[in-house]
Order: structure tokens, then sequence, then C-alpha cells
């Protein structure tokens, strides 16, 4: 197609009574469709139906022979640590299997730092505490960070990652104390960290003495296709430099099993996870451990985890690549946006050139489609540029999540030519 | 029996031949009791199997229709809401459902205070804080304000609750920002606080304007007997006063169901579920909503509670009643020891009269005896008049507690006279 901008003012014209017809047929059928979370579809969520079967009355001891009914337990039962450890590329002694959301425990780990800091005076005692923001981002690191008045500058990913270049000249800093990372299929782009990109991540020499990488490892195993793309682990990396102290891992099994009732986990080097413990026994008895065994019943190793995630992907496949086949019939070669074909995790990013992305949330809007909001892949909900949008395809069916990106191309489209 | 310090000098030297010689009788047997936390015993749950089926495929929605799966309801589900709600006599809009854990809750709301403050600045930005502790008390309790940095001021229990005109006195300073309570049967003493003490604390005009009250009903439907011991309802008294943002209530199942897999709630005044619930937002995208299904589904309502409590209280009562008929018939009459004998909650207390507990502690310890750690019932792990000490009769069987208590009034008998 024609870019836009080489268009005569004839073919504009054209161009545009066309997308306007388009997205008011769209806007006259009344559609409400949500497109604005990267949550599971119920389709998905009937592979974790044997979580339902797995404990029961005869089985609720783990392998060590511990009651998960009852209290105890802190750091997570055994095989539960070992899955996770093993789906990370860690030891089990650097893992605690905790509740049900990975959120929660990234909360905890800067409430920690906010209180008691981690290895120099609580963050709170410091002044102006930074964060830097791989950007565009998760919009729920971001809040936590804003939650707790941690200013955070951004760095844009790359195709490999973020931009280290940035990185290590921001960390020169001393009130820069940490960063959010989402180095597999990273949240929204798909981006998964170069060799590279982590040996710098480890290598990194930040001015801060308590310097925290929030490496959130969310779609460490969410392949969309049979090759997935390696990650190098990052502890091993670090350990080189004898910077493993800089790193805080997470996963969950949220988008694995059930994304409200699914298992979280953490790894950290020794001397994290000792502070990280002596918080714990405090602040918790013991996690959910019935639940930790449910899964480890259902999900014994990492085979049973990537036939599980092989039926996400035939699943979430086909929704991707309706977005994306309809994001090339009705943009491509215009010169008025570029996305990403991820191959693992939930999103889809679309970048519009030279058109407004929150004018064309107010048009989706209009026309019944909930996009995330435009502007919240970046810390304040500040889009710099005004450019980004984070497609969701993983909730809506595939004919409505079409219905979905038909609307989103018209609104663009018609949004260019305003 | 005669009191120890009435006897002769012949009849003490006969009772401490007997007291040593049924001491070193058990110490022979190289036992190994653990007697030191309130844990339900495996007998209590079997009472809670049917959780293990109460969710499934084509039960996993509740009563809204909410997918209790996927991700969604900060608040919890409705039914599990209105459940606490008629547990505490409150309303639901002022129960927020959470995860398996009401210890997490409580750190997590006073970590709230230390970072964001309750109607005013930060606690960590106030200088010296200071709670009032209940004592004996919950070491738990006492561990969540040491971990912040929070200094205790011990206030001793009454048979009807705290010593009022002391908490009235000590409010008065304003770097006291708060106090624990445990209601209803309290740990470890069992008291129920009265009506008149209910409405003091309701009426508390404390001299720092964000002052909160951790009112940990853990026991508030774990009767022993028939007969229940009447708490008036905190936030209904509070309100009399305008002070019901002085309290946040907590309660759990897990003392009714699965300790390590019940379901925690916590209420509060309609200002601090708006605070609550703005933390949330950015600390979880929910709590486990199918463990809240599950225990919805088998609980419906107050009289499947009441019931569940009579199961449990069946295997419980004897277990007291083991405890306190030895305790009476060892150490009744002589002077050098008083106990509870609760009508509900999990433990008796026990005081020591002119005889270290420390020292029965460590006699205990040798005849392969684990009480819970002696000084634990105070802040700091320091009773100031070395008396107290907590048994916790739930989880070893009846014969075990004979033992049990055979070993530690033998204990008791022999450090009295030493």
């Amino acid at each position: 197609m024609k870019k836009l901008c080489e268009m005569t003012q004839e073919e504009k014209d054209a161009f545009y009574q066309k997308a306007l017809a388009d997205y008011q047929g769209y806007k006259a059928q009344g559609l409400k469709i949500d497109m604005s979370r990267g949550k599971p579809g119920p389709e998905q969520l009937v592979f974790s139906d044997a979580l339902y079967h797995s404990v029961d009355e005869n089985h609720y001891k783990s392998e060590d022979g511990t009651d998960c009914r009852n209290y105890g337990g802190l750091m997570g039962i055994d095989e539960s640590r070992q899955l996770f450890a093993h789906m990370l590329g860690v030891e089990k002694k650097n893992v605690i299997a905790c509740g049900n959301a990975s959120l929660s425990l990234m909360f905890d780990y800067i409430s920690q730092c906010m209180t008691h800091g981690c290895g120099d005076k609580p963050w709170m005692q410091q002044g102006k505490v930074k964060f830097i923001a791989v950007v565009p981002g998760y919009d729920r690191h971001f809040a936590i960070a804003e939650h707790f008045g941690i200013e955070m500058v951004n760095v844009p990913i790359r195709a490999d990652g973020p931009d280290m270049d940035m990185v290590e000249e921001i960390i020169k800093d001393p009130s820069v104390k940490g960063m959010f990372c989402v180095p597999k299929y990273s949240n929204p782009d798909g981006v998964t960290y170069s060799a590279e990109v982590v040996e710098r991540l480890a290598a990194m020499e930040p001015a801060a003495k308590d310097f925290r990488v929030i490496y959130d490892n969310a779609y460490v195993v969410h392949d969309l296709y049979d090759e997935t793309e390696p990650l190098a682990e990052i502890f091993t990396a670090a350990k080189k430099y004898g910077h493993e102290d800089n790193f805080i891992e997470f996963a969950s099994t949220s988008k694995i099993t059930f994304p409200g009732a699914g298992v979280a986990a953490l790894a950290a080097s020794d001397n994290n996870i000792a502070a990280i413990k002596k918080r714990l026994t405090v602040q918790v008895i013991s996690y959910d451990k019935l639940n930790q065994l449910r899964h480890s019943r259902v999900f014994r190793n990492m085979d049973d985890i990537h036939a599980q995630m092989k039926r996400h992907a035939s699943i979430m496949r086909p929704k991707f690549e309706a977005v994306e086949e309809i994001l090339e019939k009705e943009l491509g070669g215009l010169g008025i946006a570029r996305w990403t074909n991820p191959k693992g995790g939930y999103f889809i990013s679309l970048y519009l050139q030279g058109v407004s992305a929150k004018r064309v949330g107010v048009l989706c809007k209009e026309a019944g489609l909930t996009l995330t909001p435009v502007g919240a892949t970046y810390p304040y909900g500040v889009d710099p540029d005004d450019s980004n949008i984070r497609i969701a395809p993983t909730f809506p069916s595939v004919e409505e999540l079409k219905t979905c990106a038909e609307i989103l191309t018209a609104a663009v489209r018609v949004a260019a030519c305003e």
C-alpha cells in the first residue's frame, strides 16, 4: 500500500472516507469488547482442571511428609521450590515458593527496601529514590514505584532489551536504586533480552550500594511457537562479577494454570534469601502449601510445564496471528504504524507514527472497544511520544478479536487523517 | 494440698524428693513432644475434608458469576465477605476477604502505616512510635512491632480485658500510635473483653490522631463449650464516639478449616477500607478467590461455622480438660502456680508464683518437652516477672498431653523447691 504521506489529496480524501465509513460501521453496531488486560481466556483455563482433583483426603502431604494443611514451611514445599528452580535455572535453596501473586512479592520486596533497606539505610531515609523504568513496560511495576514515591527514569527498550548505554549512564547517580525488567517476552513489546544485554545487566556497577533489579520473569515459559527465544540465566552471569545480590527474580504459574489461584515464587542470592526469610518469619506463618501441592502433583517437572504451555499456545497463537494479519492488511505500508510480532508473552505492541495514540484510544472507546489505557505502558501514565498502544489479544475469542483489530485499525486510519 | 510455703522442712524435703523422682522418671523415657504452638491436631483437620471437593470444573464461579479462576475481584468474592461480615457482626461493605493468613494482613497494615501513615505523616517520619502490648499476648504481634522498630509498652490483662486505666493514661502520649488486642479468648489467657472494656476501648481519645488498634479477633467463634462468652461488637461501640477509624479488625478460618490454607479477612471503617483498597490495587491483582469459593461452598452461613466449631470443640475440650485436671492434681493448693480454665481459644496460661518460668522451661526441654519459649508471650521475649508459661494443648494427642502436663507439673514442683 502507498504511504499515507505520499498520497495525493484525492487519494487521501478517499482513504479518509473509507476509514470513516469502516469506523462508523463498527460504531453503529454498539459493541462492548474488552481488550485491556493480559489475562487468559476461558478456553485456556480448562487446561488446568486436573488441579481440582490433585489433593484430597488421601493426598495432602508433600514428598518430605509435611502436612500441607497445617501451619509451617515458610519457604514453601520442596517440590514447588524445585520446579521453580528448574523453570528459572537456579538452585532450590535460592527459591521461595509463595502465594498466588508475584506482584505481591515485588510489592513486599520494595516495601522492605523502603522500611529496612537492602545493604544500606532504609530507602525512606535516603531522600529521593529513583528507579529505571524500561519503557514501554508493565503498568503495575510503575504503580508500585509510584505508590512508594520512587521517581522513575525512562529507558527505552530496543530489539534486544533495554538501552544499556543509557542504563550504564543513569546508574552513576547513587539515588538510582533499582530497575524493573521483564527479560523474556517483555510486556508489552515481547522482547527477549539478548545474551549481551543480560551480561551487561550482570556487570552493572551502580553507584548505589543497595541497587536491586526487580527481574520479573513473568513469561519465562510462555512461548507461542515451538521454538523458544533463549534467555541467558541472570544469576550465572551475575556471579562472575560478584553481583548476584543485585537481582531479585520473580515468576508464577498465573498464566500457566489459574491466574487468580496459582503459585508465585522468587529467586535470589543466598544473602537476599536470608534477608527476605527474616522478614517472612514476621509477615507470614506459611504460604498456602496445599495449593503448592495441588500444582506440584499435576506439574511434576518441566516436561509437564512445557506440555501445558503448548496447550496454551494452541489457543493463543491463532489469536495473535489474527490480530497481526489485520494489522498488516489494514495498516501495512501506510507509514503510520509499526507493531511487534512476538514469539511469546501476552501482548502485541503497536506504535503509531505521527498519529495520536490518545486520539485512537478515544475513538476505540466510543466504538465500544476498551483498550489498555493509552499511556499506561509508561510511568505516570505518560507516553512522551503519545505513540504506544498495548494490544492484549488473549481474552476475547478469535471472532471478537478480529472485530477488535478492525475497529482499532479503522480508528488508527481515521486518526491519521484527522 | 498444703501450701509449699507452709510445709515443714521435712515435708518440703519429701515433696522435693517426690518431684525429682517424678521428673527424672519422665526424663529417663527420652521423650520428644512439642507443645509449643497453637495449631490444630490432625484429628481436627479431617473435619474440613469437604473442601477438597467443593470446587471443580463445574463449580468455579461465585454467586454473582465471577470466574474465580481468573484475575480480578480485589475485595474478595461476595459470599466470602458476607460470611466474615456475619462472623464479625459488621456490614459486607466493610470487609475484604483475602488470602490465607491474617498475620500478613496485620503486617501489611502496619507496614502501610509506616510508609504512608494513616491520617497523618508516615509513622517512619514521626520519630519514635510506640504501641501498647496487652500482656501476656501473642508473640507474632510483638514480632511485627519489633520488626518495624515500634517500641512496646506493656499493659497487663485482667479478667475482663486490658487494664483500661493504664491504657487511658498511656494514650495521652502522642507517640503511642496503636495497640494489639485479641478481644475474645485472648492469646494466651483466654480472656474475653467485657462490655465495659469494649466500651472504654471504643471511647478512647488518644493524643495521636493516627492511632490504630490491631483488633485480632482470631478466636471469634472458637468456643470450647456450648455456651459462648459474649463479646460486644467494637465498631458499633466506636461509632457512638465517631471513633470507627481507630480499629482494624482481623479474622480467619485458619483454626476453622486448614491452618495453612484457609481464608483471612479484615474489617474496617469506610475510610480505612478505602485507604487499604488503594494500597491493594497496587499490591495484589486478586487474592485466591478459588480458595474463598472452596470455603464458601462448604461454609454457607454461620450455622455451618458453628457446627464445625462444635466438631473442633469435641476434640479440643478433652485435651484442655486433661491438662487442667493434671494441673489441679499436681499443683493445686500448693501456692506456687495459678492457671486459666478458658472457655475457648487455643491456650491455657500458667502463672508461676515465686518459681522461675525460665528454669521450668529448661527443665522441660531437658526432659524432651518443647514449650512455647518462656518469655515469648511478652514483648522482646522478656517476661518481667519470669512467671508466665503458655500451654498449647491442641496438637498432641490426649495421651501425649497427659505426659506433657505431668512433665510440666513435675518441673514446676522441682523448680519450686530448688
